[in-house]
């Protein structure tokens, strides 16, 4: 039996941008946790009174798949690593041959014993590129195994991708596209808008996503709630949403200027595409389209759009909730009246 | 501007079912990858063809949520940690008196230099609790600001819960439900269905989910695509489906017995409701109905239900991934063939 | 061949301490690093500025073993589990009845597939307990496999204890003496001895040990150079040094009071002992008595102490070199300074 | 108060060695435990009975300080990053006008907000480089501030380094000696010198170091006790013990050969010296040169020759303990026989 599964869905923002994408985006969010939509609406309305808005920078992207072979012994399997990276520029014409997209420009290759793990990065246009390098790896694990006959395949993925999964690898090496979302708020917007200051925010930053991550053995990773935007900005539009487990990895930071909030969300691991499965369904395409992200621009530029202005939907719902926790008794009260309000109808 | 996101939804199986939940059940998986619904389904089938199906054992439940608090100095906090973790009881009823079906069972405290971290444990029955935990700490952390006035508030919550967030802890204390589904497969039904052997399963499974988890940097989690299942059957069944963040850390573990195959998925951290927001959505309705995660039980029961049967079908699509990675040029063969059929319809 | 490799050691200090430790106290450094002996005394100097001197607080003290049994299935694994746990009085007396010293006071487990970890904390006297707990998890795999025929040995330690390794549980459950130092100086003394400022020291541990360790994946620790002191403190009273691996996880914490700096070290995992393996070398008995430690206490009471005393040092030490970083150029200087005036006999 | 700590030590084996360094080499080590001695020991028999014994691989050497430098804001860090990145041949040159022997091979930067972390990577000749990389970070430091009047300095150490703490970073883009050892015993060999079987020791090292360390939350690392060894032979050779920290962070994989056991370790962290602080103890540089540490050869041969004798050292008490484990009972009988046997002279 197939059908659909509708999940409600709203119009936030908009949302003052500056930096690599410039303009005001509303952006759309697919919950069924209502209260989100008023927390990303708060911090879209601070970003709109102030003068830049929210600032982006798209630091990277790449899209990844760490293929598998095993070797006879360490020493050979050691060997075949600085040959295969050595070959980099053959295995590229490899992935070229089979793709107009993609674009092989990075190999990483780990050894553990007679296992040999290569890890492939590649450009891969406005696409995520879940199935690309896929396919590029085929190719390249082909050709591997046809240059190294002492070699055999182990596995087309060998988990140090790593796909939808957290790990450090991602952050550390890149995979996705590498976004930071970044915000000066006067003191009296601080106030006003958020009934906090400057200093109860880093200070509840430091000590909650900090300090409270660490206890928690969180891995390099240390905000509140990326999770929650990511999904509904992630099914708006889309994309494969269980790319949240590692998209979710990031650092809010905030340092305190003369009083005014510095405030900035880093995320290393969006993984978002503009084109690929799901983005032919029409709520899909239309919401694309809104966002700006279907324009006739040189590839990769539409879904490095898409990236920054999820990093700055992220940094509205992130800032708006760690203003609510630092006053005492204001988030159950907000959910409470918001699921009041939403179930009213507003 | 609001509206809805439909996501493409399909019923997959039915799955066998044995241990805490027992019988076959269908299951619904929304979600933009279509390969997904024949991957969990030849799982699916694999388990109809083993006369106990997948054994479900539902270990642990429970919702958290880790308020902070800010002493003087240390001293003072681990003197406040101590009292209150032996007013358990007394706060157990502050709980109960706001909430019929909130329950706290434990406590457990962390202090670092003067913060105060109290991780308050507590069952919530059918609802998977978010609010319920969010509306209990409120609770607690008055009724312990009243007792200690050398304590001030600091988060009603303090990133040590942790929610929607890749931890340590949560596995470790436990959140969500704790599930483990296993299953004995003979040696012709792993050749014939899933084309491999479970010698070649086993190995696959040390050297990719094992091995390159670990090399990856994977934090307590050991598998190859936990978090593409529990998105598409969380967003099914109304779940908040942010909680794949934490449910996608789990351990797949294989071994050889005699020829034959023991496949097990260990998902500690599942958080899942049958009540609660999202639930009321009639599509949603009518999944939970069907499920049979509607029945007059008594609380949490159904939630269990729930918890078992998503852990089943995790199972299913692990397993049929795994199998095919075992054999080089099957996942991108398989993919390409399904897309195509499901672009046509089928 | 066998012989001795004498380690150049130092007694710096006196250190200041109140809480749990009160008085004036030196401590032994062994080391090939000379630098750390002026390092920990500058510390120490400002211990002896203030009134309170550092505040030491221990907060747990515990031993831990992991055993490992397998059982034919998960389910038969949880329900040994279960009743594992509920018969802790009985394992109890099975570890009374074969040690003198040794207590159970806690069990853990964790199930993955039919993988049964059982994990038992004991308390161990002023011994760290290595051997006492290896003897005590003897004796009760042989009781437990004695009342479950259905389980099979795995294996003694099944690494989620976790002996001298970097692990998550051993914070999280308790592993060793868990111990806070603090302190608070007064502006003017981190001025004149530290030549620096609390906001500066404050803003150094946010970026560099808070964020530094999160983009560097760290897990449950955040600090400069804990691992420095232990070693040096662990060699010169007979520890099995290896344990700073996991003493070495720990937080360091800093906030500005009024232009004052609160500055604290929470080592949860610290594991020390007075009595035991490499105990009875004249010198290292010599360094125990002058540190207080060899005296007529309750059990348990003399290794406290030394815990107290080891996290006071990693705090002068800690405390030295962050305020040396938060001044370009001053940490080379002062290496390069102390090395000739080391060389030179000083 | 200045004298010595003297540290018992045993010279261990001979190792028989092949690949990388060959030939056999007993091994110092210098430990309170002295069950280490046998257990080392028992692994270095092992090693002689198989002909081409341990098998050593030297994969990468290298050394990293990370700097922190602030901006004014996020995109400005990270147009610095990208522009220090480029001027790698320049900022060579600082580093070898200040260094015979250091010599900038990578740079690798992250930005947080508008923090801006720059790791530098060094060869460092035959030394371990602590003092090395320092120096360099510093002439490196005023260089970068001197072409950026935009950035300030942050620290001279940003924790992305990272030295003497448990990260992923390390591993991944390498700190220290990668080394890999390796060994392929015959089944009789396993049974008479191990009292275990290949198939044994395989479920043992799968279910103990890959899923027990998984579930207790280790980080890239999967081991018995690495720690052990490493702290033997550090402190033997005059090297910063400290540093077993992240050196005993590796993984320990074994696969069954037709009744045979391939065995390996895979250290990525090994931080080694044969010149620098404490190895002009007479006892330390004695046991450098009876290691072949102190020959005439090309700059760094010295010391990867050292670190591949460390991996075999690490290789021999691994394997050892692991055997010894499979068997109920064998561990503490055997810790207790010898040190009953050490107590009494032997």
């Amino acid at each position: 039996m197939t059908g659909e599964t509708p999940i409600p869905t709203s119009w936030v923002g908009p949302i003052r941008l500056s930096g690599d994408v410039v303009g005001e985006q509303s952006v759309p969010l697919a919950t069924y946790e209502s209260p989100l939509w008023p927390s990303v609406g708060r911090g879209a309305r601070v970003s709109r009174l102030v003068e830049d808005g929210i600032r982006v920078s798209v630091v990277d992207e790449r899209m990844t798949r760490s293929t598998l072979f095993t070797a006879p012994d360490a020493a050979t399997a050691v060997a075949a690593a600085r040959a295969i990276t050595a070959r980099i520029d053959e295995l590229a014409a490899v992935v070229s041959a089979r793709s107009r997209h993609a674009q092989l420009i990075d190999i990483d290759t780990e050894v553990v014993g007679h296992l040999l793990f290569v890890r492939f990065a590649l450009r891969t246009g406005d696409a995520s590129g879940h199935n690309m390098v896929t396919l590029a790896a085929e190719g390249l694990m082909a050709a591997i195994l046809a240059n190294h006959p002492e070699l055999e395949y182990g596995s087309i993925s060998g988990n140090f991708c790593s796909d939808k999964k957290a790990t450090a690898v991602n952050g550390i090496l890149g995979r996705g596209r590498s976004v930071i979302a970044e915000i000066l708020i006067p003191a009296a917007i601080v106030e006003d808008q958020l009934r906090s200051t400057a200093a109860r925010i880093v200070a509840l930053n430091t000590r909650k996503n900090l300090v409270g991550s660490t206890i928690a053995g969180a891995l390099r990773s240390s905000n509140a709630h990326y999770a929650n935007m990511l999904l509904a900005i992630y099914l708006a539009t889309g994309q494969d949403a269980a790319n949240i487990v590692e998209g979710s990895q990031g650092i809010t930071y905030a340092e305190e200027r003369d009083g005014d909030l510095l405030f900035s969300c880093t995320l290393p691991n969006l993984i978002v595409g503009t084109v690929g499965n799901g983005k032919d369904l029409p709520v899909v395409e239309d919401a694309l389209q809104r966002l700006g992200c279907r324009e006739d621009r040189e590839p990769g530029a539409n879904a490095r759009r898409l990236a920054a202005i999820v990093a700055a939907t992220v940094l509205c719902g992130e800032l708006s909730l760690l203003a609510a926790q630092t006053n005492q008794g204001e988030l159950m009260q907000s959910h409470l009246l918001l699921e009041r309000r939403t179930e009213a109808g507003a």
